[in-house]
């Protein structure tokens, strides 16, 4: 407690009408009182604190108006945390207040986990940087992708554009096997696509190629070398959708932690949406809050090219799961906000 | 779409068994095509595109085996995004998919709000930054505060600890009032706490000194010249109860976007809650998830000087309305974790 470490038998019989005298040293013996705070150590010869609320200071004389027992007002050794005690689990993310902790009870250095490193790479013989020419498309999706690896506690390596031809996609799965993840992001055209996933089974091994999610044009999954190598979908929601399915479990399990939460949000649903029983399903939607601080979700167009705006414009998604057949105008459901916060 | 733009008479009449037959060069005319690509530009002299589904290509060759009408896989201009739409409200905080979305439509860069910038003051003459002798504590709710200035999209200057003097802690101030939001954080002991108020009040004006947070020891909010000083407690969990609630949403409006959320779980109540009516109360907790998925939030112990494990070791708070009187043991109730994610 906030207030003066003294030996208890100094204060023997001391109250208003009768105080104690002490005198203010840096020591405590008998006779003499020490200043202290909550949360400090006490002081050796000291056995009991005096509240500094029971006590009148005048210069280094001390006035003690109550008596206090031995050990009052004193905290028994391991009270906050006791010696031996286990602090955190493994795959425990230090948050601001864990390093308070940590600092507190004498630990200025820990050993952690490595951010887990990824290498992103945009494939597509039709992207460019910028200023495209007719024909030519703005590489968004490679670029998206690195800005969620760094949020989802990776570090991001964004690679230039590789065209689609087998001996540049090797080279440049090849170059980047020092990486704890490869992802690959294809344009959003669909044409010639499965070259990638071709490559990868060439070199290595696919797992997976296409799973029942929607949007989600095939999305591969495979290894070359013990790397993991995430083949991503080049229409850009899709790229998205799975990227948040695979890739952000992929680099919390690479750095040993949780994956980081999409917060979620109840809302109303505007308009009903559908969906094809035996694929999960992640409908766009917007959200309002209204005056009463109900919150409503419009499912977005998911028709025509909007295929940039129809993401970019949305507030996050509901997940329909395989088994349910939509939700109805009027349902309550949770809506995902993929962004990690908004 | 992807596949080759066209003029749409080129292909009349063209069938799987009648094709018809076009050279594939850089500009479009009459009998010629060029590639092109889902969302690139239709090329100058092309009215329609073929699906590349219904080509094949041999050298520079083009066999069509569809016949498409004018406008044929071609969206008109401004389906994704229209001349003069607003992408964005005001105040929208931009995500990775949005940077896409500007990037696609030419934008390079955008004018954004800076980066709040706020300064943080530890105060307490007990405070050491490390190596504490006894009477001595180490310095960590200036430092927790600063990281959480971070994560809470600001940008923290971390001062030296100053001394309980009106002086000192006049100074501190006055030299940071060039920073959008000044927070100063008390030490843990509560004795003779009320200096730093009383400097923000003869330096300027104090708004509010004490609400009903619990725990909550006397916050105060007030500005000096213009510049909002925040006067955080020293009790750990009340410093970040009180930043959370505060701080949080003025860094925020100082950079007018919106706050960053705290993620929420649903979990039943392993013992009751109790709070006081009339005050709002963060309640720490643990959360396990069982094999069901079920989750179980266990109040902590929030008595004895365990401050700082109690906040450290929680996975965060159920808070409990001044309306209510508490929780009952079993209920299903929202558990903030204060942490942005975990």
């Amino acid at each position: 407690m906030d207030g003066y470490a003294v030996r208890a038998s100094d204060t023997f019989g001391a109250s208003e009408r009768a105080p104690a005298s002490l005198r203010v040293t840096d020591t405590v013996r008998s006779g003499t009182a020490t200043r202290v705070h909550t949360g400090s150590e006490l002081p050796e010869g000291a056995d009991a604190v005096v509240m500094i609320e029971a006590t009148k200071r005048t210069g280094d004389d001390l006035t003690v108006f109550e008596a206090v027992p031995a050990g009052g007002n004193v905290g028994p050794v391991g009270e906050d945390v006791a010696e031996g005690q286990q602090l955190f689990e493994p795959g425990h993310r230090l948050r601001p207040s864990d390093l308070g902790l940590l600092k507190a009870v004498g630990l200025e250095t820990v050993e952690v986990y490595a951010r887990p490193r990824v290498s992103v790479v945009p494939t597509g013989e039709e992207l460019v940087g910028s200023d495209p020419e007719p024909g030519e498309i703005i590489e968004t999706n490679g670029q998206t992708v690195a800005q969620y690896v760094e949020r989802w506690d990776g570090e991001a390596t964004y690679r230039d554009v590789v065209t689609d031809d087998a001996e540049a996609l090797r080279a440049a799965i090849e170059r980047d096997l020092d990486h704890d993840i490869v992802v690959t992001t294809g344009g959003s055209s669909v044409g010639e696509r499965d070259i990638v996933p071709e490559v990868v089974a060439e070199m290595g091994e696919v797992f997976v190629h296409g799973v029942a999610l929607k949007p989600g044009h095939p999305v591969a999954l495979g290894a070359v070398e013990g790397t993991p190598v995430l083949v991503l979908p080049g229409y850009p929601v899709a790229c998205i959708v799975n990227a948040v399915q695979f890739l952000r479990p992929a680099i919390a399990a690479a750095g040993r932690g949780p994956p980081v939460t999409l917060p979620t949000t109840e809302a109303r649903l505007a308009r009903k949406v559908p969906s094809e029983p035996g694929v999960r399903t992640f409908a766009r939607v917007t959200l309002e809050e209204g005056e009463d601080g109900e919150r409503t979700a419009t499912p977005t167009r998911t028709k025509g090219a909007g295929v940039l705006s129809s993401v970019a414009l949305a507030d996050g998604w509901v997940v329909v799961r395989e088994e349910r057949e939509g939700y109805a105008e009027g349902e309550t459901v949770a809506v995902e906000t993929w962004e990690g916060y908004r």
